[in-house]
């Protein structure tokens, strides 16, 4: 057995999406500028509230665990947000656009569920109630904001673009 | 307005999966090979199998939309695959291994639940309803593994990465 345990990978974990968190945040903008719909442009913004708030909160969970906050190249959100840039550019002015940038930010939040999803249980394991509390509460966050996008493209984006048909 | 609508969102993100789905079946011996609990080890075989049928469901859906099967590089599943096996070569021999290849094979699970679900809206709204029956089913799968591997995460692999520590 080497010496990497639930520890080291709790931290590993943290470190990705320390980083993920970071490269949302300087997206988000260029999301909000290119949504057609002010419903979809208040979403982002909305969104990059909340990740300031989660970027402190991950900050927090690094103290926990007596560790420095920093980032580890994370390919997974380099790879996810790469297809939302190339959205943006391919279906620029066109009726699908909204639908793909809704598309593309709920692969982002399924990235971000699945991690704080983990983090969570590991935190459980680890036995780190702040931690848990924490990471509990961003990912309630994830959640809540996947749906809020899925009502959107229920209610305004996609008709636009099927309209244009 | 381009001529970008919602058909060509829909065949674009069929090609993203598709790619994404060869990708994954090609993963998923080499996580088999790796996972130290048999448990583990005979998911991932499972999911392989499964997702045999889903790439066999996707080519159906193309049928109905009338294109050729084809995949078109998939940025975000190359990311989160690579992740996984950073965790295969990081864990050899190491308590947590099992711990973070569930944890890289749940990241796989969001990335295609986000994907067909999108695909899934599209198609309703393209009424396309046998190609949204084929979606939900792969959806439905996918869902369910996501749940069996926090089950088996809860129940097995990490009291021993624990355990080690």
């Amino acid at each position: 057995m080497t010496e990497k345990n639930l520890e080291n990978l709790f931290y590993d974990t943290l470190k990705d999406i320390y980083y993920a968190e970071r490269k949302i945040a300087k997206s988000l903008p260029k999301m909000a500028r290119g949504a057609q719909s002010p419903e979809l442009k208040a979403a982002f913004e909305k969104h990059l509230e909340e990740t300031e708030g989660q970027i402190e909160r991950l900050q927090q969970v690094f103290d926990i665990i007596g560790k420095r906050a920093m980032g580890k190249t994370c390919e997974a959100i380099e790879g996810i947000l790469a297809e939302g840039e190339e959205i943006l550019e391919e279906y620029e002015g066109a009726a699908a656009l909204d639908a793909g940038l809704i598309s593309a930010a709920q692969a982002v939040e399924h990235y971000e569920i699945t991690r704080y999803g983990t983090l969570k249980r590991w935190a459980e394991m680890l036995e780190l109630p702040e931690a848990v509390r924490l990471l509990d509460q961003t990912l309630q966050e994830e959640s809540k904001t996947d749906l809020d996008l899925t009502k959107l493209a229920n209610a305004s984006s996609n008709p636009t673009a099927l309209a244009a048909e």
